[in-house]
C-alpha cells in the first residue's frame, strides 16, 4: 500500500546512527540517548510548512515525535513539521 | 440511523490489520500496539479540513483518537480531521 | 419556564439507547459505557456555530459534555456546540 | 455603595431553586448538586458579549463559576458572560 | 518615589473592609475569606483596557491577584486589568 | 563583553532594597519576601514592547523572571517585558 | 555532513565559560548553575526570526533549551529562535 501523508505531515523511514564518530570518540551514552533521530523522507503532504523538504532526503527530527506506521515489513514514521528540526547534506 | 459527521469530523469503520507483514516477519508487539489504526471513510463533515479526504478512502488514524458509536450492530469511529495522519492507496 | 441557550449552546433532551443492537449482538461493556450520547434537540442558541443544527434534530455529543438542568419534571442539557460530534437522521 | 462590572462581566444575585419539580418527582441528590445556578441579573458591564442579556433577566450559570461579593447585607455574584450558559423565560 | 504602572496594569492602595454588613448581620467565614478585595485606585498605565479605571476610583479585584510592593511605608498592589472586576460609586 | 538583548527583552541591574520604610517602619518579612525587585535598565531590545522603557531607568518586575548572566563580576539579569510591571520615577 | 536548521531554528556550538571572573570573584555555585549558556552559531534557519542572528556570533540562550547532535566529533545544538535571549559584542 501506498501512504500519503496529510497536510503539514512527513512519512519517513529512519536511519540507523553509526555509534563512534568520525574522529574515533566513543560518544558518552547520555549523549547518544537523548540525540535527536535522522530519517530519510518517503512522502511528503501538501501543507504549508512542507516546502523546505523534498523526497529521498535526510532530516533531525525530535526524538519521541511522530507516529509508527509498518507497511510491507518496513518501519515508517509519520511525522508532523513541527518536529522537523534540520535537513542535513552530505559534505561536496 | 444515517450518522452526519459536523463540521471538521469524519465517520469511520476500523480495519483489522493483519499481524504478519508481506515479508513474513512477524513484527514486536511493542511496534503493533503503538501503531495507528486503519479506517474506512464512512461519512464526511462540511468543514474545510475535511476536503482532502473522501467516502471509502482507508485513512490511518492516531490510536485512542476519536469517539465510538453503535449503528446497527456495527462499531463506528467519530474522528476529529487532526486525528488523521495519512490516506492509504493500494499500489497500482 | 422557557430555557434560551446563549450564543454557540444549545438545550437538548437526553435520549435513551437500546442497550441490543438491530443484528441482536449484545454489545460488550465496555462499548456501551465509552459510547456517546444521544439526544433531541430542544432549543438553540444564536451563535455562528449553531447554524448547522436545528430544533427537534437528534445529535451525537461527547460523553461528559454539558451542564445538566431540571426544568419541569425533565432533566436537560446545555451544551456548547464544539462537542456535538454529528447529527442523526432516520434511514429513508 | 453601587457596583459597577467591567466588561463581559454582570453582577447577578443568587435564586434559591425549589427542590421538589413540578410534577412532584423528587431529584436524586446528585442531580441537585450538579445543577448549574440561576441568577437574576442586578448589573450589565459594557463589553460585547453582555449584549445578550439585560438587568432583571434571569439567567443560568456554570457551578463555581464568578466571584461572590458582599453589599448592604446581600450577597452577590459578579460573572464573567462566558460563564452565563441560558436566559430564562416564564411560560406565557 | 512615583510607581508609573506599564501597559494594562493599574496600581491600588488595598481598602480593609468592615467586618459586619449594613444590617447588622456578621458573615459567615468563608464568605468573608473567599471574597474579592477591594482597593483605590493610585496610578493606571496607558494600555488600552485601563480606559475603564480612574485614579482615585475603587474596585473590586480578584483575590490573590497583583503583585504587592511597598512604597514610602505604604502596602500598594499593581495588578493587571483582567483581575480587575468592576467599580464601585457611592450611592447617591 | 557587551550583551544587546534580543527583540521584547531588555536587560538589568538588580538594586538592593532598603529593608527599613521611609517612616521608619521595619516591613513583615512575608511581604519582603514576596516583593517584586527592582532593577536598572543597562540594554535594551528592538521589540515594540520595549518602546515604554528607556536605558538607566528604574523598573519594578515579578519576582523569580528573568534568566541571570554575568558580565565582568556583576550579575546582570535578561528579562521578557511582560515580567515588567511598572517604571521608577524619583518624586520632584 | 552539513546541517541546515529549519525555520526560526539555529545551530549553534556550545562555548566554555570561564569559572573565574573579570574582577577575580569566584561566582557562588548556585549563579554558575543557573547561568544560561553561551554559544557561537554555526548555521542559521530562514524563518523570520532568525534575522537578528548571523553565523559566527555569539549568543546567550536559556539553559536546557535545545536539541543536542552529534556531527564529526562536535556536539552542536539546534535552539529555537524563542530560546535566544540576547547576543554578545567585544568591547572595542
Amino acid at each position: 500500500m501506498i501512504i500519503k501523508p496529510l497536510g503539514n505531515r512527513i512519512l519517513i523511514k529512519k536511519t540507523i546512527i553509526e555509534e563512534k564518530t568520525k574522529s574515533g570518540i566513543v560518544l558518552p551514552d547520555t549523549v547518544k540517548k537523548e540525540q535527536p533521530t535522522i530519517g530519510e523522507v518517503v512522502a511528503v503532504g501538501d501543507g504549508e510548512k512542507v516546502n523546505a523538504i523534498k523526497e529521498k532526503e535526510r532530516i533531525i527530527y525530535s526524538k519521541y515525535a511522530g507516529t509508527e506506521i509498518e507497511n510491507g515489513g518496513e518501519i515508517l514514521i509519520l511525522l508532523n513539521m513541527d518536529d522537523v528540526l534540520a535537513k542535513i547534506e552530505e559534505k561536496k
